[in-house]
């Protein structure tokens, strides 16, 4: 079943991106910024802020999972992947509320990351080793 | 056959992008706007916007495509896969010539995504429950 | 070995996003632009443009990557994806000194994403047809 894990990561990083677009969506709403335009309001801006960056995150993070995953590291990729999509829903949650509570967020999510990096760099290079 | 769909709508896809992209320089280069700016016309402005849209939906579709594709139900997502691509050149068409004409496009797009979504989701839930 | 040439060629691209992440992050401290605004300084605004262009050319280039390496053209694609990577990160230092100095990167990695296009399109449509 671990060996499932980054799939379910997969799933609940696309539902975040989906939350994250919804946001900014209801902020266009609700102070009248009409497309195409991206500025106008604080809040709008921070939704913006908070759906880009949270595409700028998962194509980091999306291929290193994948990595890791084809080279049999699957299960620890989930288990990192999960950590790292509770710290992204923090970050996202909190940087809505207040561009300068987004940093534990931040933090969590990076350090995961950092994990899911060296476990795709391991299996990488294990591979080209003909390990 | 249609299990080769899903490659099929990932070249799509890629093409799409890239055609988002040339319409930003095309703009870019037509109205004077210069390199690092995103303002100045609002022809450029849409065209940009359609091409950052553009982006966002392919980071939330491709990994689902891909899960699904993975789970065996390719055949399935690459016919919805083929709704979703007519979807984003039909909104990204209407964008670029008014923003107010992006509706029908987006949500044609948002339905296939829903299902190439539901495919992946019941993929991953089979494979966590070991069917 | 060329087999594993495009798992190291993700983790580079990776890499690279990282880094004009992290340059962004760097121009936003030196000049005080504060979260969630992106503009405000030339030397940002370049640093930011480079982030995004990194994050799209990313996002047609990977996908191409996967598809080729899928129907076995592994090794071509991983060659051409070293040359890419060479020619994005050119082209993320050169903008980051001056936007005009952008072109020869982009052109070298614009052909490098025409050859793993062409290999990921042959791929596909050799398994189309049942070759």
């Amino acid at each position: 079943m671990l060996q499932q894990l980054p799939a379910l990561v997969v799933l609940l990083a696309v539902l975040l991106m989906a939350g994250t677009a919804y946001a900014v969506g209801r902020a266009r709403a609700r102070y009248g910024i009409k497309a195409p335009a991206t500025s106008g309001h604080p809040d709008f801006e921070r939704a913006f802020r908070v759906q880009m960056n949270t595409l700028e995150a998962c194509m980091m993070f999306l291929p290193l999972l994948w990595l890791a995953t084809h080279f049999g590291l699957g299960g620890w990729a989930g288990l990192a992947g999960l950590v790292w999509v509770f710290g992204r829903v923090w970050y996202a949650l909190a940087y809505l509320k207040e561009a300068s509570k987004r940093e534990g967020g931040f933090a969590l999510s990076a350090l995961a990351l950092v994990a899911v990096l060296l476990l795709a760099a391991f299996g990488t290079l294990r591979a080209l080793l003909g390990g």
